[in-house]
């Protein structure tokens, strides 16, 4: 059975909600089956751990522990994930790839789908709003995570 | 003073040799800055951790801690960074990345290079004969580890 993206996408707002209650920034992912089972979330932790490394899209991954292969697996993500967040798709070969949105921010998913996986952007008014708002309140943390 | 490639590709290749001698995947990593001050180490972390997101790269670059950004640093690597790595140097605009070796894997570091970065093959013989013996005796790690 496919899963509803709507479904799938809740658990990633979920995820960047408590990113934003821990006074972080609100990004959150996860990654399941193509059947729709929760293999692993996350969210955004720069300023809750210190780690810039800690993207919604990795910490998702890092929560799905090792893996022999992602051939089965859906990466949902509130945002259009960032370069970094992109290459994690392609060197693992995740097929398929829900975005909430790509409004605020344009990462790496149009090169993801030149190379064969399997894109849908949702557009979001609710990622679009928690990102908007987050952005206008905290700029120097938008951009220190994004490297610009 | 520009610093000497040889020393700072001797912390990396440190770092992957304490990741072998953990039982690990010996590919190290270390973020200098562009007059090779060392701002973070580290070695992936796969079987050490659990933990699928520690490749050397993001190991060295989640060690440096909150940067505002990265235009004065050189990432430094056994290895060809994979997508995941490079996608990292890409989205945090790191200029200059060292790689000791792409014989036995090549990732993106030409990628990068289209993007602007100054990508130096070291083509160390050191980093060429671990990654030779770690694939030959656990191939079944190493293809995971790049989701092969």
């Amino acid at each position: 059975m496919s899963p509803v993206v709507g479904e799938l996408l809740a658990v990633a707002v979920e995820e960047a909600r408590l990113g934003l209650a821990e006074g972080g920034i609100p990004i959150g992912a996860a990654l399941f089956t193509s059947d729709g089972e929760l293999l692993g979330r996350g969210h955004n932790r720069r300023v809750q751990d210190g780690d810039p490394s800690m993207h919604a899209e990795t910490a998702a991954f890092r929560d799905a522990g090792r893996r022999r292969h992602y051939r089965d697996t859906i990466m949902v993500t509130t945002l259009s994930p960032c370069w970094y967040c992109s290459g994690l798709v392609r060197q693992f070969a995740i097929p398929h790839v829900v975005v909430g949105e790509s409004t605020t921010f344009t990462g790496g998913h149009d090169w993801l789908a030149e190379h064969g996986v399997r894109v849908e952007i949702v557009d979001d008014a609710t990622c679009v709003g928690l990102m908007t708002d987050f952005v206008a309140a905290h700029p120097d943390l938008w951009y220190e995570d994004i490297g610009e």
